[in-house]
């Protein structure tokens, strides 16, 4: 497979499906309409809709079945950079090199644009449960997936954590739970989804959680690494190289490479992408 | 009927639910836990889960069917609360005479919580819809009423017109809509949504929405009358009172009340506690 080509393919089906879903700009009132545009439409790399695209297919679901699912995906993520960013959270006034949403439209229709990307999602997954194949059971176990993975046990619960600057005694342990829940819980959710929408086995969907919990991690810690080597980090901030040293990081991110890739062994080429998507994030180090 | 006994006993129902549902203060992070807590039990009138078990009731729906759904209606409403008193909206201090969420427990916090409470809305609802009873066609028109009464058209667009502070030509107009938004949709939501679950004919549902945005509406020019006669209004504030005189304001919420009667009709004395609870909001004037 030519990895780059699929992703390119699948980013522009998502990106017009996104523009499809949320209301125009002149929708009354206008400036939160501008504001949730703003933010979907500043340069994501739509990994999470991607992958729920990836994986609905692996078991041979068309893209179109899954894709406002994926496209929910994107939304709440949007919700959670645009929420982190706020002067009371993280007081980000730059994301992707773009001034952020409350820098351009005020904190006011910023906390509201969030809310309201955060409730989009949750509207835009009905139009993929509509179909009369979309059995009930798998109704209830997509809005359990996309419920679990926000709230205060993963992506919130990080969140505070992020915040409130404990002083944990293992160290290490309390970041990769932090990490989990910050970054890998919705990754992981954005692979289950699509499983679950595909009506994959127990067993199946058990090992792409495997996968999507070590590429969540090893994501989180190579932005750390990142951020050090460009020199980019925060002195007050936890951070992964900064309590084992850079060369274990990059041990540990390897090794969870390789654990991800090991967890698709049972699906064989069908899980090409996801297998290359495990490299593409270790070669992001270099 | 007993109006005040039946209000007694079914907000005794709902708040051991909201207990049961929301994770214990110690779960972690406990700071989000406790924050959601102090804001889910400061003093509501819990009318919103009230009229989801009423209008339930009134299709011969047993409460416990139909309580999961009552109480996320109350954890949307508490969300919209902690995020409407925070420093960037309204700023207030305090909230039914206790200091506001981000008093308490810091602006950072105040912010998750409200997130988290409007995820686990949506997620509590869920325990309702597993039943074998219930249908696929209930489960995706709930989850489309949950979510189009917060979206930007609805709830939040409402809010949005709170802070931008326009001069429109044609007030009274401009006010109505924006009250709809802002508070009748919630309250239409909460009742649309036990008839829903109760499986309400489309006919029944057109007439308990037309009640529903009538006593919305009349709930809150009976707030703005409150404050003029409390002498508690904010001069920058446009009000209904304000706008077209008490007298007026008055005459206008009781011609409300009675096309909110009006519209129960059909349903004779099975519509007993939404008739007294016209009455109710309408007495809260004097």
């Amino acid at each position: 497979m030519n990895f780059e080509n699929y992703i390119k393919d699948k980013k522009a089906i998502i990106e017009a499906k996104l523009d499809d879903i949320l209301l125009p700009e002149e929708e009354d009132p206008p400036v939160i309409h501008k504001a949730m545009r703003y933010s979907v439409f500043s340069g994501g790399k739509r990994l999470r809709p991607i992958l729920t695209l990836a994986t609905a297919e692996m078991f041979g679901m068309e893209n179109k079945k899954v894709l406002y699912t994926a496209c929910s995906l994107e939304l709440i993520h949007t919700f959670s950079l645009i929420h982190d960013d706020l002067p009371c959270i993280d007081n980000d006034d730059f994301r992707r090199g773009k001034p952020s949403c409350h820098k351009v439209y005020g904190e006011d229709i910023a906390l509201l644009a969030g809310d309201a990307l955060l409730v989009h999602a949750y509207r835009t997954v009905l139009k993929n449960l509509e179909h009369k194949d979309v059995k009930k059971s798998t109704i209830i176990a997509l809005f359990d997936e996309l419920t679990r993975c926000v709230d205060t046990r993963n992506m919130l619960g990080g969140q505070v954590k992020d915040v409130i600057h404990e002083e944990p005694s293992d160290k290490i342990n309390y970041l990769c739970k932090l990490y989990r829940q910050k970054t890998a819980a919705l990754i992981c959710a954005a692979i289950r989804a699509g499983a679950i929408m595909a009506e994959a086995k127990k067993r199946e969907i058990n090992a792409l959680t495997k996968y999507g919990e070590c590429i969540g991690l090893a994501f989180q810690i190579t932005d750390d690494i990142l951020d050090l080597l460009q020199d980019q980090r925060n002195e007050e901030k936890m951070t992964y190289p900064g309590i084992v040293g850079l060369k274990k990081a990059k041990e540990d991110t390897a090794k969870l490479i390789q654990d991800a890739k090991d967890a698709l062994k049972m699906f064989d080429e069908r899980a090409d992408f996801l297998y290359h998507l495990a490299d593409y994030i270790f070669s992001r180090q270099k």
